[in-house]
């Protein structure tokens, strides 16, 4: 099943794509080229800011079959720049699928047995609502009139979207980074619909340091003219210079110094020596270049101000009288956390401290710190130890729902 | 000896000095409050890039007295955005001198024993030659037409500025960071004038990740449209927004994560909620904000540019065939390295590869990791080992050299 009913609804009848026809580069961002799900007036979506928003829509990708008893959905979480295309050739990137490493025919996430959702969480620019879409109070962009949206708001949504898809629960729910914090989330929220949960390269709450690299990236954003107040669809223009410098800087953070060092050292681009200019000499410069420019092909600025803020807003235990165990006080919900050596946007100590609040809950947990110098990407990426644990777990989890 | 000859000399019969009548905010950059050491057409800066500079100068400043037999001087080397008023009050700023917790009467780099001199380094903007300087080519502030400037120039006019000022051989070469690379740079090419060196939460070379943290502080820069080219002074215009989130994302570098935590952590700035928007909700976005804005009062963004530049250059192994320990052969230089545990720009294995070579080349080194949660920044701080192993490393030297 790798399409729904949804998937037949034009997406020109999205309010939000009329805005295609207004805006120099409304971009691909408002053009799913996934199914869509919708939700009217009658079905809004409670946000923790208060605000009920109706109408709004999650767009999102499937992969595998639903079984006759539905115990076999997987929901996978994607990270702050991800989408719903994690097994499908990107639209606007062409490239394969963002999580095709680990889900897909004979995969940990086992397309031939499970049956996998994904969807573009709420704020987000790929076809779910967002400041990119149509406030239909005003008719333009909604810009920063969006309400600011929280990691429960995306699990919120999400949940609505298995309601509509007629799944109960889960049998397991999956993601790295923005996508380890709505699982927690979802196990936190609705753990009655979470059969095992897997938080990879993530935190219960974002570090004072993760904060200040968030604001440095709203700041650029902010910073650039282009950007207009966050009115750059309707004036035509695009931030793209402040967003690159934002992806730039966060990139950093994703990779460590070893792999940085592996990777470029202080190589220079030809030959071997500096130009005395402020040419891309070095190998990392060229590179960090290129991953700025190419991000602002594919992604939204507002977007960008909106997701960076829920993951700095996210806090678990503060949500539960300061007390992270207390977000999982008789859960039945089975564990695996998983961290990366190099990690240090997410270090070890982040997943250590979920493990010490779900032992403390006494919710079964199992704890994997994976050696590699790729840093916090890693979970992207082909990493035998990563594929191994998660198979291992998963399957057992398979197993002890009689799948 | 808290002024010199030089110190008489109008600073408006400097050409740069014209610059301020005709730009919007050509700024203090140009007026050093201090005195500068002025070399014309027959003492051109030979710099690696090919150029002769000239006429060229150098803005310092000085404490002390320099005794009969010259041999108490202590030359300070500045970091990055560092300058002259090591023990001055700032005269932008207004602040205390940026090292008077180290330097002054009985502190460990003694202002009553010895004679200290610290220069504003060439292609920076508190009164040395640089960018934002006139070029006498064209009577235009030279912008961009500056040539690149290495570790290497800024070490070669401060060996002139000594010469300058009499003085031949140096008791202490001392500095931190950017300062710190000055100090190696020292050793390495005048080491019969160096008889001790300290260099402090340094590295022989800057890595892949600082160079990548510089290419994004520079990128934010260069994405300001104020920028114009790099000739903002004659536009009239001011990159204050871009040079502030270059400075904004460089200060996270300078911090530990633990001193980020136990600073700020995720405390709001009233209240204990969330404001649902994207103002200054955390103390700590709040802290970098002021951190940006209070850097562009006092620093041009070109010279911010050709300093990370210089940074980014600097390997001195590959100046010496590849072995770093070929830049200290025969050195009879007496070496104190110090690092900090919690500094991730410049972290302890950057000072152990110095001292390895130092102890290929035979000379004297000491080496001491101070225990501290500050990171980088340690060095500009009140920090009681950093003190405790500087005076004990200085007084020795000054008892060897018999003072």
């Amino acid at each position: 099943m790798d399409t729904s009913p949804e998937s037949c609804l034009d997406s020109r009848a999205d309010p939000a794509a009329a805005v295609r026809d207004t805006a120099r580069e409304p971009s691909q961002a408002l053009d799913p080229k996934s199914p869509v799900a919708r939700f009217g007036a009658d079905r809004p979506l409670p946000m923790d800011s208060g605000v009920m928003l109706a109408p709004f829509q999650v767009a999102y990708q499937t992969a595998g079959t639903l079984n006759a008893d539905r115990s076999n959905a997987v929901l996978i979480c994607h990270a702050l720049t991800g989408d719903q295309h994690f097994a499908h050739t990107h639209p606007v990137t062409g490239k394969p699928g963002w999580w095709e490493t680990l889900v897909g025919p004979g995969k940990p996430v086992d397309t031939d047995r499970y049956f996998v959702v994904c969807s573009n969480v709420i704020g987000s620019c790929m076809g779910s609502t967002g400041p990119a879409s149509l406030n239909p109070e005003t008719d333009r962009p909604y810009g920063l009139d969006f309400p600011l949206v929280t990691i429960r708001d995306m699990v919120r949504a999400q949940a609505m979207l298995l309601d509509h898809l007629g799944i109960g629960d889960l049998l397991l729910c999956i993601g790295g980074s923005m996508g380890g914090m709505q699982v927690l989330q979802w196990a936190a929220l609705y753990p009655e619909r979470v059969f095992a949960a897997m938080p990879i390269a993530t935190g219960a709450r974002h570090s004072a340091q993760n904060i200040a690299f968030h604001e440095v990236g709203r700041q650029a954003i902010m910073a650039d003219p282009a950007w207009a107040d966050g009115r750059y669809l309707e004036a035509g223009t695009r931030p793209a210079k402040g967003l690159g410098v934002a992806r730039m800087g966060a990139h950093i953070t994703y990779l460590s110094e070893a792999a940085l060092h592996r990777k470029f050292g202080r190589r220079f681009q030809a030959g071997s020596a500096p130009t005395f200019s402020f040419n891309a000499d070095f190998q990392i410069e060229s590179y960090l270049r290129h991953q700025g420019l190419s991000f602002v092909e594919r992604f939204d600025a507002n977007a960008y101000l909106y997701l960076t803020r829920a993951m700095d807003y996210f806090d678990l235990a503060e949500d539960h009288g300061g007390v992270l165990a207390n977000a999982f006080r008789g859960t039945r919900t089975r564990f695996c956390v998983m961290s990366f050596t190099s990690d240090w946007l997410f270090p070890t100590a982040d997943s250590r401290a979920i493990v010490h609040a779900l032992n403390a809950a006494s919710a079964p947990v199992a704890f994997v710190e994976v050696e590699s110098d790729k840093g916090h990407d890693a979970f992207l990426l082909d990493e035998p130890a990563l594929f191994s644990a998660a198979k291992g777990f998963i399957d057992a989890a398979a197993r002890a729902r009689g799948l």
